[in-house]
């Protein structure tokens, strides 16, 4: 499968659903991934099922606070420099390169890594949306090391992280992309075809394509986005839960660039004015939606806020006071509700007081 | 020659002198350094002029706030994996060890490597004293890289920097320690033999040791070890300036571990309450030493608190409300004081709005 020019608003803007808030502005990835396209390079997905068992397979991000991202772009050439160092350090050359999540330019960014080093990219990732922190992938949960993470800026530094646990290697990596200006291109979690099979959740790049075709399929057809998206999830094999969970307007928003993160709340008020407002909280992604004492999702299932007419996903940094949105919350897939999963990304991982409830137990209990 | 057990106290006072309050606790320091004496290492110190031209000579030192440093002591074998990695990083194994300041922990502690790893240690520096920033180094400033520089913790994590300069080594160095618990074992500015002849402050261990012995000689004769250290210094070779600037007590003191240093000022009160107190503003290090709008004394040249019976070095973590002080300046050798120098070190890189004067012209102008 080939991720052609005519595919890419669709891909960015599913990729900004799956980012959940996070990844960086899809504006940015599809800009990024349009001028390789357009200067001719292309981009070849392939299915994880594909890889040879012995490939190496090389994960690329964009590391940074998404209000950073939009003012310092993805840097293609560093994040290249990055997967030669990961080869140098391994003395192997990598067949694949693959995103460590699924959202915003963190699915694009690695397209125009394989386009400029001509090299197929999978068709997975290892948060199967986005996530603030480097640990939160299938793969460290499933047990590939993070380690060595290699992090470069555009101005020829590079940092080298090697540690005993994929929480130190974020702890460790997280200072040094601070320091280099708040954002810096990473590669993490080298690995064989076999655990790139194994240990990720697969067609997630996919996924985004089809997303963001539903959601310009209905607006063309003049149908409501929103039922387009519930039907698309409804009808996935195996099916995925999907529902509006708000509708509203943002009445506050609270957001702060600290620890490398951008950090805060948001407050929405319903359209018409009734009823208690809606709380959002967010470490570059959303991670819990509550109406007063009662939480309606956390994570790892998505939640995600559009703009209530077209659909288009917001991410944490493009929020804005006034604007309507409606909040829809979807279900992941198994693989990433297990116990080892949720002990890395469950709610008390954000601080959420509660153990993690499956959004469709929440929202249709008994 | 060889650093021996009786030396050991001597060394470790000598080294707390050069290292004008920082580079940590003499104390510690010394018993890291008697333990691999008392079990049967030896440590060989190496004029560097002994060193062949293409021998790999490799720094050592403990990075961190001395406020930290007395709470978690240096580790060798960090130390020493850190050694192996920067051989295993440029495929060739160390000749000698070599300090890269003459204060503190980080004088002994590459006598404790060298020990550890049977090899000599280069008697120099690259400080000729002890500085708050890796980028302060005559090794910098005649040209050799800081990078890579290798960090490691006691816990087997590491981190390899390869900066584009050596300030922003040290900014990326600083933070991934500050990460590591506030204090890191490091190797840095990998050289050849040729540079470390050519490019450090030579002789600096054996002058740590010969400062010692003075102090120690001057205290069982009876005799007042400050006039002894003024007498030393005199007779150098070639001659240094050194004069007592204040007698007085600790008055006022503000200390804070901030930003991975131990950053703040001592005010100090003539001994018989007369007259205007003396201002010293440190990094780690003393750096500036002033009585109302007269400097008496900046950086490079040293600021060194003794205690005013004994004459025994009093570092920055050790400063105490009430403590009896004396304050003496020394002057620096020339290869610390030239322009290319005075831009790393001076006192405007320390955020003194003057130029440097060389303390000698300061006591007696014209």
């Amino acid at each position: 499968m080939e991720l052609t020019l005519d595919k890419l608003h669709d891909f960015a803007r599913g990729a900004a659903f799956l980012g959940t808030g996070g990844g960086g502005d899809p504006y940015v990835g599809r800009l990024i991934l349009q001028q390789q396209l357009a200067g001719g390079k292309r981009v070849t997905l392939i299915d994880p099922a594909d890889l040879g068992d012995e490939d190496l397979v090389v994960p690329v991000a964009n590391m940074g606070a998404p209000t950073v991202l939009i003012e310092r772009f993805p840097n293609g050439p560093a994040a290249v420099a990055a997967v030669r160092k990961i080869e140098e350090l391994l003395g192997r050359k990598a067949a694949a390169i693959m995103p460590i999540e699924a959202g915003g330019v963190n699915a694009t960014l690695p397209a125009v890594v394989g386009a400029l080093m001509d090299l197929p990219v999978v068709d997975a990732d290892g948060m199967g949306r986005a996530f603030p922190e480097l640990q939160m992938t299938t793969f460290s949960i499933y047990g590939v090391p993070g380690s060595p993470v290699v992090i470069k800026d555009e101005h020829g530094n590079e940092v080298v992280v090697q540690a005993v646990d994929d929480n130190t290697a974020e702890w460790l990596a997280r200072v040094v992309c601070m320091r280099m200006g708040g954002k810096a291109e990473i590669t993490l979690y080298p690995m064989s075809g076999h655990d790139a099979k194994t240990k990720s959740v697969p067609r997630t790049i996919s996924l985004a394509m089809d997303i963001g075709r539903v959601i310009s399929d209905a607006r063309s057809a003049h149908d409501d986005p929103f039922t387009a998206l519930t039907g698309f999830f409804g009808a996935a094999d195996p099916a995925r839960f999907c529902e509006v969970l708000f509708d509203g307007k943002v009445a506050d928003l609270l957001r702060e660039t600290t620890r490398g993160f951008a950090i805060g709340k948001l407050m929405l008020q319903h359209i018409d004015g009734s009823g208690e407002p809606m709380e959002i909280v967010f470490q570059n992604e959303f991670l819990s939606a509550r109406i007063g004492d009662h939480m309606l999702a956390t994570a790892p299932d998505l939640i995600c806020i559009l703009d209530r007419e077209t659909a288009e996903p917001i991410t944490t940094e493009g929020l804005r006071y006034g604007q309507r949105v409606k909040v829809i919350g979807v279900s992941v897939p198994p693989v990433m509700r297990t116990p080892e999963a949720l002990a890395v990304w469950g709610p008390r991982v954000f601080g959420v007081d509660r153990d993690y409830v499956p959004i469709e137990e929440i929202r249709h209990p008994g």
